[in-house]
């Protein structure tokens, strides 16, 4: 077997927890979306952890619907910023769309950070999903790019961003106070990037930082979003209903890496799990069941309504069994219906449940029980390729998360499945990563 | 007279220093442009001066002939919030461009480190210059905007920004447990901005921070400049060569507010100068001496071929005298060259007499001295209405700012002309600006 594999560790920190009602837990502050010291303060927790980075995710347009932490919230970039000063070790990444900013920007921004934080920051490249139907609407375009536009101009978006984040060699920089040099003139190199979407000259006017460059991370599980991982993605979350799934998605997503001349440890998947610790595996349970009861009848029923498109479920109540619902065929989220609809068939689910099977943000039972049953889970994801690790999507904040820190995580350490303390000080060190040498000083060699 | 009026201040803050040359000075950091603790360290200096705002510049391109501290830089907005982390008073003011930026993407940012500082964050906006003639390029744009785009761009920029700002009414958010109600859908407002460049639906996804809205800082002198500066700005920065020319600048903005229903105290002129202080006189010259002393040769022909268009300095030597050269008319910076070729006539300046003269931060003598007489001269400028406060470029950082507050600031605090405590928290409350009301709220009263 050789060296034991080691689980690489995200948390996934979104104000009051994963849960749509978790903001009305008896424990959460609920303004906790804009108190950057809470911020601070999980990214510490995840820290002592031992945790490879802390993650914030993103949305560019809002409405009713919207999950009541991202009403009101930080720019992800302006955030990790603040808490990387409040931490030494941790990485920390950061969503940013490639449909709706200017690669120079982005580049320069999320470099700046990495400096600041000493080369712990990854980027997290989303083309924007567009939950709201709206965020075309606030960059002045009457809609969103097609699924297939978005994804070509976010591979443009990456190769002009890394392309720039190499403007500099290592030691371009003399500061020779005596000959009055301060860098080498040799030694910066303008992209002269040509695409479809970009052009884009450079150089950049910010050097790399310890760790070479930002860690790429991507999340996208359709075909274009895979092949894109599969190209330039160094960690990818995965989001799947089970073991045999995620199992499947692990290695399909693996086989592609050699065609792209790249290894297997060159990209590791995180698979997102929502745990939920008790003393007890009852206990877990009804700290769950406590969370859905706190949805409001209203939320759940608009959420199915946007969910399923065209369907008014405010016409229903929770107990209407869904069966009695006539779906109707549409276009463009044909397989949302068709799993659902199979779900119904199968489990004869009343609306009610419906929704809470969708909602569910803790639907693999798996990682919700005692520590040691979520320890033994994610041993088992681990030890059958299944992911590289996890992302802890925690229902609820910080209390999830601190049960994690502190009781799960001391079996997995004693395990040997998890760092007792950090071997490097860069994001890359953490996962494994190598430091990518810059292209320039490559070619010259 | 009645109460006594008090200066603001601001510490413009860059590396080494203003001076093209401060980083070959032995005192000099080289690689400050990228230390943030450095900046933290500044800004904690210029907040125990009891300065109203530390500010951070920008450009979007770079060249061989920009300034060293220029080459290898934060972006601003990531900057500020790393030195909010480090300091609890001081304002901080950011550049952001309107030409390069989207409205949203920009508006949430600022707003986010105006939420995480509590209120301390000003928005310099600025059109970009281009001085590289690149900027353009980085942008997938062959040319930049020209100089009447991008001011009707701004005013719209601006207009989309301060909207999204009002998105939420300050108690939109109720946070009822008991009801489930998150936020009172009243309370939250969509823009729907329809302009000739922008179109912005809203609302914004952050509310509004404790100081409102963050200030809004220019530095525009041209007419489309003043123009914008007279509707929107709050604090503007001048640069002019002597106090007569600068009283001409003030009362020409200031007589331009009432247009636009504006009070002579919502805007507030900070002239930009250079202190460059010494026991003696004489030693403040020949610190300023020192620093010319370093500039290279081929850095002063080449900014000299650069700054005058299409004359190549590179083929004369600093003792050339200036008025040999045939200086061609060019268009678009004629005014440029004019006021150059009145200084060359009338003081028979060399090729490097001209160089030190443009070059010269330290333009405006009266700033090079004593504490007391730089002191003395700040009160000059304050009581002959040539300024309401001043902006320090200081040539050599840390000393000069060290200088500065240690030496200066205590004398014009006797002079009652500076605080000795902030009365306030949030950057409008040093400025003596109020909190601008919801547009919004206004709308339903």
């Amino acid at each position: 077997m050789g060296e034991q594999k080691q689980m690489k560790l995200a948390a996934y920190l979104i104000g009051t927890g994963m849960h749509v009602a978790s903001w009305r837990h008896h424990s959460a502050q609920p303004n906790a979306s804009i108190d950057v010291t809470y911020y601070q303060r999980l990214a510490q927790l995840a820290e002592k952890g031992r945790f490879d980075l802390a993650f914030i995710a993103d949305s560019l347009a809002i409405n009713h619907d919207s999950h009541p932490n991202i009403l009101n919230r930080f720019d992800p970039l302006i955030l990790i910023t603040a808490m990387a000063g409040a931490t030494s070790h941790i990485g920390l990444g950061a969503t940013a769309s490639t449909s709706y900013s200017e690669p120079y920007q982005l580049a320069r921004q999320v470099a700046s950070v990495d400096m600041i934080s000493k080369g712990r920051i990854g980027w997290n490249v989303v083309t924007t999903g567009d939950a709201t139907g709206e965020t075309g609407q606030n960059f002045s375009r009457d809609v969103h790019f097609t699924h297939s536009e978005r994804y070509q101009r976010a591979e443009e978006f990456i190769d002009v961003v890394q392309g720039l984040w190499d403007s500099w060699e290592d030691d371009a920089f003399t500061y020779d106070k005596e000959k009055g040099l301060f860098y080498d003139p040799e030694k910066v190199h303008k992209l002269h990037y040509q695409g479809d979407f970009f052009k884009v000259k450079g150089p950049l006017n910010i050097a790399r930082s310890k760790q070479g460059q930002p860690v790429i991370i991507q999340a996208g599980s359709s075909e274009d979003g895979q092949r894109l991982a599969a190209r330039t993605a160094e960690v990818v979350f995965a989001h799947k209903d089970n073991l045999q799934k995620a199992k499947e998605f692990y290695k399909e997503l693996k086989d592609q890496l050699p065609a792209f001349g790249r290894k297997q440890d060159d990209l590791q998947i995180l698979h997102a799990i929502a745990p939920i610790i008790g003393d007890t595996e009852e206990e877990a349970i009804a700290k769950h069941q406590e969370l859905q009861d706190l949805v409001p009848t209203d939320v759940g029923l608009r959420f199915l309504s946007g969910y399923m498109g065209n369907i008014d479920f405010q016409a229903y109540s929770y107990d209407t069994p869904a069966s009695e619902i006539d779906f109707p065929k549409v276009n463009g989220i044909q397989s949302q219906f068709d799993e659902m609809k199979k779900i119904i068939d199968t489990e004869g689910l009343t609306v009610g449940e419906l929704y809470a099977r969708l909602t569910n943000s803790a639907r693999i039972d798996e990682f919700v029980g005692t520590a040691q049953q979520v320890a033994d889970a994610m041993e088992r994801w681990l030890e059958e390729e299944a992911a590289d690790g996890f992302m802890l999507q925690v229902p609820l904040l910080p209390s999830g998360l601190e049960d994690f820190v502190e009781k799960v995580v001391p079996i997995l350490q004693k395990k040997g499945l998890v760092r007792t303390e950090y071997n490097g000080t860069t994001l890359r060190d953490h996962l494994g990563l190598v430091k990518p040498e810059n292209r320039f000083t490559r070619v010259l060699k």
